[in-house]
């Protein structure tokens, strides 16, 4: 049996994430492993619970602090719920959002220390790394026209400023250049269905994974 | 008008901390003080909601790193929105737990970093220090003995072990008496009436607060 991988997907808003994390799992099933498809903040009960709190535009103010220790309260619960115990079982799992957004979003949108974010990852995840992160990316412009399009309500987040986004979207490609055997940046302007395939193909080139067997 | 003080209340389980809480207060205010009467985790309604989570005995683990980042997480709702307004106005905050909470219950109970705990401290309340702790001190057999004739649910917390409880004392007693000018250890062995006597008496004292006028 192949060990297990851990991959994380990223990008702003509008970057088209949901679809791709569904058609990548698709891929990987179609290999006959056996995948969990989780997100972040949230992804199991108690995380999604303190997802809620942490998204839900209420009346009490969360600092950028605030939220960096709520998110990665909720990390710490997926990790050690789920995340590892799959591992351990050699299942993998393919995760929307991880660590790299709390430096994107909390470090980079919203100033928190970039050492601070580092010393609490290091307790909260150690040695547990991604295999491989697919970093969609978009011109905030073109994320913030697809966020709009949707319906729905609207969270903490995505009433945020362009300005914020930038910020994001900077620290992300900023992360992706200094690990780039983990990371695959991939072009997310292009319709859904060819950012699935470079994503999918991305994918199989930093994990070395082969051709997929005729199905 | 006297700049207002932030109070903070700490001991095990069984030490008599909500008894006193209220009668401290009642003392105070007795001095035409306007005091909130507060709690940790929790205080608002957003940390509150956080504090639910800890400490329900869910299916989930929760690991003494995600009970520390949840802790802090409350707090710095908490003292955003509730304790440093009030101290901003003048009022005074008396506070059921703190940061050295944190110290006892997941540093020494559960033997999460200290350097860890002290880092995120430094980022979420970094100035802001009580002016006066009570440590209500029992030995831990005196303490259980009375958490046990309590009715009610029993929390994550008050599941654990004696040798648990041992570890958190003496935590507190350190941090005592690290910091003997900020830190009054309360004997709390006595009966309650005499544990809030002895209570008020250390925190005038502490704060040199001079006798109360009659009223």
């Amino acid at each position: 049996m192949k060990p297990a991988r851990f991959i994380t997907l990223e990008g702003i808003e509008g970057a088209g994430k949901t679809t791709v994390a569904d058609r990548v799992t698709q891929a990987l099933r179609a290999r006959g492993l056996t995948v969990h498809a989780t997100r972040e903040p949230g992804g199991t009960t108690l995380a999604e619970r303190i997802r809620a709190l942490v998204l839900d535009r209420g009346e009490e103010h969360i600092s950028a602090t605030a939220e960096t220790l709520l998110m990665f309260g909720a990390r710490q619960v997926h990790v050690d719920n789920l995340i590892r115990p799959a591992l351990a079982r050699g299942e993998w799992v393919l995760c929307d959002r991880f660590t790299d957004a709390t430096h994107a979003y909390q470090g980079g949108g919203r100033g928190v220390d970039r050492e601070l974010i580092e010393r609490i990852a290091r307790a909260v995840h150690g040695d547990l790394q991604p295999d491989c992160t697919l970093l969609l990316d978009v011109p905030v412009r073109v994320g913030l026209e697809r966020m709009q399009a949707r319906r729905g309500a609207v969270d903490r987040f995505e009433i945020e400023s362009a300005q914020f986004f930038e910020r994001v979207r900077n620290r992300y490609l900023e992360l992706a250049r200094a690990a780039p055997q983990r990371f695959r940046v991939i072009d997310a302007t292009a319709k859904l269905d060819r950012v699935c395939e470079s994503a999918i193909a991305a994918l199989e080139q930093c994990l070395a994974l082969g051709p997929a067997a005729v199905t």
